[in-house]
């Protein structure tokens, strides 16, 4: 603490990512990063784009990425924005829609940056409590005063709602901006961005980050009304008017384009994802049925956090949250199959070690 | 305007970037881009990027590149903030630093990013206006109530602040942050980074935009006592956990690298910005000393819109200000030498042919 602080940085609790060692020791299934690489076609636009324009600066409108990116969702270019990753994209969203003295609702369990923007913007939040199962009590969330913030499949835990009830928690919604968190919703998971022409107060976000391998680069959408689309631009234009580097507007360009690359990479963590579920059930765990790159699990014999720490120990990275109703559980990324081969084989050692 | 809209995005009047045109028909001089290409040991550490590590996420600390920085300027590595951007950086440098009831100076001529991010971040702000010659009167930026922010080199006239001035105006805001944007100090002023070890609240601003010809990029960095990066990173934290892209990482760690190419290509910024200043006089601009890599420059017989018209019908792009007591000044940024040589026969030929 330091008497040069801003009231702001005394108060806040910053969101605490995902360890991102650098020794690279370990299998890491810690950050729900993808565990195939970008698409080629991805890697070579990136190297095209490495020339003398980059003394330039690049498009502050990123005409070009939104108007690709349109045509994938089948939306107009003035219904899409860009930001530095989902995460800017998300704090821009709370700036431009939520208000001090109108609170916000999101469940008890999910992204956990989502109270730290709250903090940081000094919005109300009301926090309603998920189910017994983790489920959403969706009626708890109509009528909000201020706002709804969603991850949509479920932060930590994968599970999915259906459309119907985005649909319904938006309509019950209609004085204020209700957001879906897509993060994950290319692994299994029906998008709302079909609902936006039918929703003025509706906003999708979405990443590059994990279905299309690009964590690395940090790429977010926001998907809505263009009346919404043009609040997050004034609050863009009002902070940093080039959030995106010409190298990341190139690489996010081609992704979109090489469609089929992203498709076969989804489709195959979808497929060891439910194989891993399968094999992890057998040995006894609860696994709660994810339509994301992760699976939430829990076992009756050993606690979550032992787990975690003698996965640890092997070699594997998972994550663990330290927090009442889910430190029963861990949530493991997928990785390729010959990672989750390892891990697999690890646990039922490890489990097998613990009932000696 | 839409009632979905927060009251900040009602009230904020976003910054307004100067046109990036697409048909690259124009000499661009209205951005202060650098005129050469990025150092070709830079263009080639992002080709080696481009790989697979691209899946994962970067490393949210930019460990590496602070230690590069740090060395580069003699500093700690905790002494070494970067963002997306020096404009990512002022902004979150505002939400650290400065409170809503108290009010920070700025002078009324100056970058015209600073009443914005004030609006967008309600912080209050008392306007120092600059003396007739545009110079800043230094005793009215002393004892201010919540800080101060100056560029240094002047935005947008190019006027260096000598550096016992600056030494004056920290010690005389001991009880709050001042901030010294230095985006154009590489060419040719001195830099304040020498004074963070005697003063806890000085924050020097820095970037790679221009003098390391990467504003395509997108990095900034602050430099300034370790409890004031601490506090930056607190908002960053809460804000974006990674800002900066994993090729961007290595663009910036090969560009401190490479030094003698940025030492090389700053000098013929300046041996050419001298050189145009020189033949502007010649023909009867008044001409602002410059310390950037632009000049300031008014004529008193044509109007500096008219001109502005003029050279952009001949495809030179340059900066016309239209605000009280710079309306009558052209902001023209440094190219290469054959660019200002078709800069300063175009403008020797329209000054004859409003003359007729």
């Amino acid at each position: 603490m330091s008497r040069y602080w801003s009231s702001i940085v005394k108060n806040i609790e910053p969101y605490v990512p995902g360890e991102q060692p650098k020794d690279r020791k370990y299998i890491k299934l810690n950050t729900n990063e993808n565990p195939y690489p970008p698409s080629p076609r991805v890697l070579e636009a990136i190297r095209r784009a490495a020339g003398e324009d980059l003394r330039l600066y690049p498009d502050p409108d990123c005409s070009e990425l939104r108007e690709t990116a349109a045509e994938y969702y089948g939306l107009n270019k003035n219904q899409i924005f860009v930001g530095n990753g989902s995460d800017e994209v998300l704090a821009f969203s709370f700036m431009a829609f939520f208000d001090p003295e109108r609170p916000i609702l999101f469940p008890d369990i999910t992204y956990s940056f989502y109270p730290v923007y709250a903090k940081l913007f000094n919005i109300g939040y009301e926090i309603v409590p998920l189910d017994d199962q983790l489920n959403i009590p969706e009626e708890k969330l109509y009528k909000s005063r201020g706002g709804v913030i969603i991850s949509n499949p479920k932060a930590p835990t994968g599970q999915l709602l259906p459309i119907s009830s985005i649909s319904k928690i938006v309509e019950n919604n209609m004085d204020s901006v209700v957001i879906i968190d897509e993060a994950y919703i290319d692994f299994g998971g029906e998008s709302a961005a079909g609902l936006i022409d039918s929703y003025p107060n509706l906003l999708v976000v979405q990443t590059l980050s994990k279905s299309r391998s690009l964590a690395g680069m940090r790429i977010g959408f926001a998907l809505g009304d263009s009346s919404l689309i043009e609040a997050l631009g004034r609050i863009k234009n009002s902070f940093n008017s080039y959030t995106i580097d010409r190298i990341a507007l190139a690489a996010a360009n081609e992704s979109f384009r090489d469609e089929e690359y992203f498709r076969s990479v989804s489709a195959k963590i979808i497929c060891t994802r439910e194989r891993t579920a399968s094999e992890l059930k057998d040995m006894g765990f609860t696994v709660l049925d994810s339509k994301a790159n992760f699976l939430f699990i829990s076992h009756p014999d050993v606690a979550a956090r032992d787990l975690f720490e003698l996965l640890r120990d092997k070699g594997i990275l998972v994550r663990y949250f330290n927090k009442p109703r889910i430190d029963s559980f861990l949530r493991i990324t997928i990785g390729n199959d010959s990672d989750m081969d390892y891990v697999l084989e690890t646990i039922k050692n490890l489990l097998q070690s613990c009932r000696i």
